[in-house]
């Protein structure tokens, strides 16, 4: 295959198919499909790849992701200064902004303590969160780490560490998600929509 | 959405969404990826683009991608000069190249006629084969066009046009694909695998 590939192109196969979830038959389709499209389109991906390690930084506050640090978030007077959103990852800010429900601010830590993984609360932004709750007038902690093994077990290491400092700690509802079938949940589901019934 | 998340983000995200079979949601899941990454692997893939189409060219003799014209298989003194292979695109010549049981010659074609698309015989490079077989010292042109409705119609329309010169017009064998189950073939090939059928 070397003797009739131009270098070029097995790079840029090489290159897709580091990307998660694209195989070497993936990177092979895409690299050719760019090779018959206009140049333009090659550029601009190129040129969208570069701004993002150029331009994007993470907020000294919240560690989400931002052009300028304050973020916007952090620097948007209208957003509620009492309460604190804790998530993961970026992406989760997204997702919870995108409900528009919440009007507070958040703090990502960039992952989740994972014992197996080698990643402690070290690893993780929780100092940075610890100190923004003694600077910042805090009255609620949410916890919307994932509802998973990892996800659960830093939101119980958390609410031990800010609980004695007075102020209220959350967690996101678990239960049924909505357009589910009962007959389908799993049990651990299940329990937990049990748990936390609530009255109509 | 756009309040929360930076412009080089959301621009990187629809810039892979572009791509076939990327949709919004693995196209973030990707550009998220690349930022938790290191800065080098998004280097590295956005130079690999930006290389493709500046490095990358037509051999202007049988239109396969390449650094040089005319590209390394047609300086080949060690291939066979009097048969010339007919592909659509690029990644066939490679698959065939692959199977170490062909040695002649590639032209490739850059499609398929397909009259629902509007792609006539002027849009592929059906001229330059022509031409190239008044030039050169072909005794066979091998049709292995896809063995679809567009790639039949191509090779049916090539074997008309080159069978008057002289020139013996072979196609690749169609029948059942090895490691296949007959069971599971479908009607078409099994038709085209008992037309075909070979002596023991």
């Amino acid at each position: 295959m070397a003797a009739v590939t131009p270098e070029p192109v097995t790079r840029l196969i090489e290159a897709f198919a580091q990307l998660p979830g694209i195989g070497p038959k993936t990177a092979s389709r895409l690299t050719f499909y760019l090779l018959r499209r206009p140049a333009e389109q090659t550029e601009a991906l190129a040129e969208a790849l570069r701004d993002l390690k150029e331009r994007i930084i993470f907020c000294q506050k919240c560690f989400n992701i931002t052009e300028e640090s304050p973020c916007r978030i952090c620097q948007d007077e209208g957003r509620e200064r009492g309460i604190v959103c804790v998530v993961e990852e970026p992406l989760d800010v997204l997702a919870i902004d995108r409900t528009g429900e919440y009007r507070g601010l958040y703090h990502v830590l960039h992952g989740a303590i994972s014992p197996v993984e080698g990643i402690g609360p070290d690893e993780l932004r929780i100092n940075e969160l610890m100190a923004r709750l003694k600077e910042e007038p805090v009255q609620e902690v949410l916890l919307a780490t994932n509802p998973n093994l990892e996800g659960e077990a830093t939101a119980m290491y958390l609410a031990r560490l800010i609980q004695p400092m007075g102020i209220r700690v959350t967690r996101l509802a678990r239960g049924l998600p909505i357009g589910g079938d009962l007959e389908y949940a799993d049990a651990v589901t299940l329990s937990r929509a049990l748990e936390g019934r609530q009255e109509m």
